[in-house]
């Protein structure tokens, strides 16, 4: 087969394809890390790319100007080819510099806990062995910690035990020794050199399909060092859980690929976290990871076909417990890691990790717990009862799928406001920057707006008002929110009525889940006495409007909190009180998961809440009609 | 430096060596087994090779007609190299087949133990999931397993997570478990295709210093389906355990090499038998190994080197439990792997073997069980106290370190009687074969012999006897037990009067680590009610003679027993009765070690029973003096 090399600019980076390789692969190939929600399906848009010189050959979409989307253009001989900045995935600092508040600061720990960390270092000074004593080096080491820990370990790692007797005679039989219990098991992680290092870190991280986000936090007194986000790199290989599984059943080593991938992600953040605040990596000897139940399949290269076939059914919804380099994280081999349990396939170790942290487990009042990210989970219970769904949302408010639509980034859209008379629009974007694109936020926003300017009716359709901002395109009916000579992106930025109706079908998805729970447990959304919203996009989301909508229920605004990302927080939680472990593992049985796609329930729910605000206007009181 | 080409025949293997090397060293990187007793230090002469050609400088030793011990012989060009059979390792077979007693037949399980094998199988057929059933295929396994065997499995390992859920599937839910109960931990070591083999296998091992023995076992029935043995591929590099450990301690890897060695002498064992009974190694799922205490740090790959400097204590008395892969056994990657744990450095996991199998830990009379091997180990007790220890009777029973000694193999002159009046000597040899040199059992025949000929006094001095049998040598006064006409070693058979010495000092280190242990729990030798030998060269020991050169106590034939091999029985007790792990590492605390280097009381006992039989004849009342 011809081969042809392909320059990337101005990366200036080339690879060698095969003829009739599309410019997506390329971009992976070339580790130039560019937009694709769909997964390279072609539909969305996402990875425009300009081929500069040579010959392609392109499908469905149109080129002008040699613009094209590099997963349907396909290499049929040398070629240059320019990524525009608008398609490159964002760089991590500016998600958290420009969205500070994705790191809230970590709570004191639950009441319910304390601080007991799942690692621990202690000194040990040994009795030398005598003719009157020789006890073996392993026995002397195991007996000596029994008694100064008062915990029974099972045996020490062969390699442990091939280096103990040099580490304790190098160091006049005084070692330090860390240690760690999970659970029903007590394993020793580390015996080392007196004051080797005397720090002891751990790593709490939150594998969210879209962002991962690192703490560091120092296992002697507790407290957060450092945190640190990016988007997770697997983004490359499809925006949401379904393409990423998709990806792994279909190509080579995809399970391999996506595992290296999410890892490489995470290893990243040590390292600047590393570098930051002049740790050694070795002296992290615990990790912590919540994610969705596809996320935890894929950090352990487990593989997550069976997630997105009925009875979606996962592999494992408890992990092993397994050492830092049996999964390739870079810390200290030997560490511990420890990822939380899911409840089923789509509501996972993360949703556990915030209803162990968010504490409505332990309280009376009716708390409906929410994520709304790719998919909208929610758990809805307090301690005598807890029930849980996921409703595949989609990743509309992620941005996926709607014409201009981005992550929370520097430069999109988050807040929009129309006037009712002239149809005008003022928007601010993250950041202060030029608008790129509209995130979850600004769309909530420009739907409320919208709806209240009357440019979209109940239904979502566009109507005809007197404004050139509404407009016919190739896409049909169209409202322009900024124009060209705003954006730097060569084309207006616009919600389209297809736009409307995927973040129809989005917040339809979402209140149907919470109307179905509570059918489930035969109550009303009256009985709701607090609503607590986790995840990124739930920290800038604007109540009102999402109420306006028919996102969330109409109980009034006081009953809302935002609780931030309680992923991390969770994993945070049980790298410094270890009980919070098996309250993890109970936790996860006693979370109920109600399958909205078995009987009609979910589907009846679902028509009725694709209006604006739902079909059921007594649900919602404060809504104008 | 100059590097030359060896040739050894007539293996016809062509080596190249730096100047200066020596040629054990060019045998072993032939992979060329020769006798090597003293380590190489050129005390020994075992490896007697001829230089047929070329240029060698040569210390010590004297070369005739080419004759060299290739331990002292330097290249000093290129040379050809004729080693002889007599200087090489017999092979197993020869061992077997003449000795066939070494392999006695499997006893009945102690009483105290049933039958209940430690790895077991089982056909689980799971509920497949629904809707309405969606548990993770890890927790539906762990729970059909639960239910079905009655016992908690901690995780899946990670590796079997990850194909849980292609093998469920494959075989519509039904699948076989092989799962290990090790003490307090329960392990699942496969999940196979349904009647994928049907069949399960355990090994169990006795790592000998000089010899490895190894039964194949039927988890299914218990029953020992076939039995190989062959010598410690680890021989190449010293006799007894105190040279491996010189040999791991100074050379590059040792502990690598003589690991490597080991496990490349199971594996052997392993293939024979896989080969002659047409199983498939896959099948083999569990394996125990007794040996000594450096042979089980050799096995796992620990250094032994504190084990032979004061205070004498190992890296481990217990060992950690394995997964096969994980010290390279060619069995089943996953399969588990138990080592019985030691006493103490110098009584090892052989003799807590060999004490649980002979019953005298349950049982009221007092009971002496020596293993006499390179080291005497011994433990005396009842069900009440168990008291042990080990006396350096070095390796002169195995043929180490006399003139013409050899292991028990073809060839080797294991009777012997001598006229009283013409001093003629008749003797046999094990499998008829041509004398090549003396055995254990034969040395003591000819101490015995030649003290009651008159040919020795009772402190070991060759007599002026009217026999041109004694005569004067290079090394001294020395009686020729077969002319060189009858042997093909080039050379007459002889025992020196260092050679006797040699024997007077193995002999009474046993006798005196008796009385030690005796003294030590205030007994006689009288309160001794019976006496277990234990060990390949205890099955051929002559007791009259024994008692009657002072080695063991005069106390009446009728209270000996010989007991066999009771370290690969012991293993294979821990195979098929999982209540014998638990039992060994109970009676390892239970053992109580006397370190005989402590105070003068066994020097004192030494230097007494260095006489024929012993300085005190009160205590050998059947023995004329």
């Amino acid at each position: 087969m011809k081969r042809y090399k392909v320059l990337f600019q101005p990366d200036n980076v080339i690879v060698e394809l095969d003829a009739g390789v599309d410019l997506l692969t390329g971009t992976r190939k070339a580790n130039i890390e560019i937009k694709c929600s769909c997964g390279g399906e072609g539909t969305c848009g996402k990875c425009l790319v300009r081929v500069v010189s040579g010959a392609i050959t392109s499908k469905g979409h149109s080129t002008r100007d040699g613009w094209s989307v590099a997963c349907q253009t396909h290499v049929a001989g040398d070629i240059v080819v320019e990524i525009p900045v608008s398609s490159r995935v964002a760089q991590s600092q500016v998600l958290l510099d420009a969205h500070a508040d994705v790191m809230t600061d970590v709570p004191d720990l639950p009441s319910s806990f304390s601080f007991d960390p799942l690692c621990k270092q202690i000194t040990l000074q040994l009795i030398p062995p005598s003719i009157g004593d020789p006890t073996s080096d392993t026995s002397r080491l195991l007996l000596a910690l029994k008694k100064a820990v008062g915990l029974n370990f099972v045996q020490l790692e062969l390699e442990q035990t091939r280096t103990l007797a040099e580490t304790l005679r190098k160091n006049d039989w005084c070692v330090d020794v860390t240690y760690a219990q999970l659970g029903d098991l007590n394993y020793i992680i580390s015996i080392d050199d007196l004051n080797a290092n005397g720090r002891l870190w751990g790593i709490a991280v939150d594998v969210g399909t879209t962002t991962v986000v690192v703490y560091l936090v120092d296992m002697l007194s507790g407290s957060v060092i450092g945190k640190a986000g990016t988007h997770n790199k697997q983004a490359r290989f499809g925006d949401d859980v379904i393409s990423r599984i998709i990806y792994a059943d279909e190509e080579t080593d995809g399970v391999g690929v996506l595992q290296q991938a999410i890892v490489d992600t995470i290893n990243g953040l040590i390292a600047e976290l590393v570098d930051k605040y002049h740790i050694d990596a070795n002296d992290i000897r615990a990790v912590v990871a919540a994610g969705n139940t596809t996320m935890a399949h894929l950090l352990f290269g487990i593989d997550p076909r069976y997630i997105r076939l009925e009875p979606y059914v996962p592999a494992a919804s408890r992990f092993p417990i397994v050492k830092a380099r049996e999964i390739g994280l870079e810390v200290y081999p030997q560490a511990v890691v420890y990822n939380f349990p899911a409840v089923a396939s789509y509501v996972g170790g993360d949703i556990v990790a915030g209803t162990l942290v968010n504490g409505m487990a332990e309280e009376t009042p009716v708390t409906l717990f929410i994520d709304i990210g790719t998919n909208g989970e929610m758990v809805l219970g307090n301690k005598e009862w807890l029930v849980s769904c996921s409703c595949s949302a989609g990743p509309a408010f992620e941005g996926a799928g709607i014409t201009n639509g981005m992550r929370a980034m520097q430069g999109a859209i988050e807040r929009i406001t129309i006037d009712k008379e002239t149809y005008e629009v003022t928007f601010s974007t993250i950041g202060g920057a030029r608008p790129q694109g509209i995130c979850g936020s600004g769309l909530i926003d420009a739907l409320a707006e919208m709806r209240a300017a009357g440019i979209i009716d109940r239904a979502g359709k566009i109507q005809d008002v007197p404004t050139p901002r509404v407009r016919k395109s190739d896409n049909g009916i169209e409202f322009v929110l900024s124009r060209s000579d705003d954006a730097d992106l060569g084309r207006d930025i616009v919600i389209t009525e297809a736009d409307v109706k995927n973040l129809l079908r989005a917040k339809g998805a979402v209140f149907a889940g919470i109307r179905s729970l509570l059918r489930a447990v035969n109550m009303d959304m009256n009985d709701i006495e607090r609503i607590y919203i986790a995840g990124g996009f739930g920290s800038y989301l604007n109540i009102p409007d999402a109420v306006q909508i028919g996102l969330l229920p109409d109980i009034g605004t006081a009953k809302y909190q935002f609780i931030g990302n309680t992923s991390v927080k969770g994993a945070y939680v049980a790298l410094t009180a270890s009980s919070a472990i098996s309250a993890a593992e109970k936790l996860a049985e006693r979370i109920t998961y109600v399958e909205l796609s078995a009987g009609n329930l979910f589907m009846e729910e679902f028509i009725s809440a694709m209006f604006l605000p739902h079909t059921d206007l007594s649900l919602f009181p404060s809504v104008d009609s």
